[in-house]
């Protein structure tokens, strides 16, 4: 009897690269496809390229599967199509670091540093002084897939997760923005486990935490720097974004990820233009 | 009468660059010198490192000439002696950036990613949520220079500023951490104002904040972003400098920067390794 194995789940699919041939031995090439389900507002999803990075770097040193610490610097935008893109080892140890960047028609989009390693190879000690967000089951909370259809057509992205925003978080759909720079929420993806590199969509895919502020619209990411520092436990993950410095036009978003199991996973923080 | 023109603070001279030939147009090189005097445990610090990457970038695009956000991953401990900086622009535009190197001995010690601009063209809305940390004067805090001999021969760094830690800060000192994960302090430097890049060397000034749950040693940085948001106004800058999330060997470390007006000037996070 053979074992049927599952389709892969829509993320995977989506994040699928073929390897090309490269310029030398140092670097190698891998072209992907932007699918515009990912898109939000026209653009592709922050944290959608940020895991077709990470998928790249993977596929670069796959003896460390990881990531560990991604930092990336968003130069332009993305949109539906074909991209590319590049990978050069820095240097290889327990934690290996790549250079990688992201391009479509021959223009960078993304450049980023990716730090990678095997993170079942790490010690047990938790001491964790960071409180894990306490929220409402998810059956009390908001589904961002039930905003209106206007929305939806302006953000596929939303329909390609389970979102779920405490009713605090969501006040801004109904013009009565908290004011405090908080957005916190359960996050999963429909057909898939929570691993690693999915935390690297996870942190980047709430709403601006701008909203909450009582500015809505598009805030461009210039650099969003992301710690992974546990494979996550299966179900769903909870994500608390904030924001305490908004000036001079740029703000800084801070999210945390959390596990099933309580333990603080992902923290990631963004460095975004301020909504006009 | 000429105005004699004061001589270069020791920062800047110590960060001085001689640039080189280029293999090639699109990459610039310049070669420097890492001094001994800014080493800890007989590494180069952290934040000299970036500002001397910082001062690379600057000499490489003149008309950015503020660090906005600067991300490092530091793949090997730098020593004293000569060090070389390559620069490459990625992408110009109000906001700048460049994929920078510093490399000894022809290996790799830092890659980093930095976006510059113009600081002074930002606008001068404040809506900023954290609060400045409330400190004694300087005059009541620990001086860092007065730590005993033993542990001066091994930090040399700690007297190229002025440090003052707040006295709940320094029970570390004395076998008597607060177990919080928390320090804060006054930091200066003895002939310098501070100015933008100064705030990256400022943001990995301090101890590890592991000294502060009890964990005194070494404490090596994998990667450190750091973001300035303003032009910091003369005087002396407040450090605040805390972790929430030791685990698995590795944590994170979050530093503020407020100047003396009362901004919050900087803002980092670096994941290390939790000293063993």
């Amino acid at each position: 009897m053979q074992t049927e194995t599952p389709p892969p789940a829509e993320l995977d699919r989506d994040l699928a690269l073929t390897p090309l041939d490269g310029p030398d031995e140092a670097v190698r090439r891998f072209s992907g496809h932007l699918p515009g389900g990912w898109s939000v507002g026209g653009g592709i999803n922050g944290g959608f390229l940020l895991a077709m990075i990470g998928s790249a770097v993977r596929d670069t040193v796959p003896d460390r599967p990881h990531p560990v610490a991604v930092a990336a610097t968003y130069v332009g935008a993305s949109t539906e199509g074909p991209a590319e893109v590049t990978t050069r080892v820095v240097r290889r140890g327990t934690l290996t670091t790549v250079a990688a960047e992201l391009a479509q028609d021959g223009a960078p989009r993304i450049t980023a540093l990716a730090t990678f390693s095997d993170l079942a190879g790490l010690t047990d000690e938790v001491g964790t002084t960071a409180v894990a967000p306490v929220l409402p089951p998810p059956e009390e909370c908001v589904r961002t897939s039930d905003a209106p259809p206007d929305f939806l057509r302006t953000a596929p992205l939303v329909e390609r997760f389970e979102m779920r925003l405490t009713p605090r978080s969501v006040g801004w759909a109904v013009g009565q923005p908290s004011g405090t720079g908080l957005l916190e929420g359960w996050f999963r993806l429909p057909d898939r486990e929570p691993d690693p590199l999915m935390l690297l969509l996870a942190c980047d895919a709430m709403p601006p935490v701008t909203f909450d502020l009582g500015r809505p619209g598009w805030a461009p990411t210039v650099q969003l720097t992301t710690h992974v520092r546990a494979v996550p436990a299966p179900g769903w993950l909870r994500l608390r974004q904030s924001t305490s410095n908004v000036a001079g036009g740029f703000f800084e978003e801070d999210c945390e990820i959390w596990d099933s199991a309580g333990r603080l996973v992902a923290q990631s923080r963004q460095l975004a233009r301020v909504p006009r």
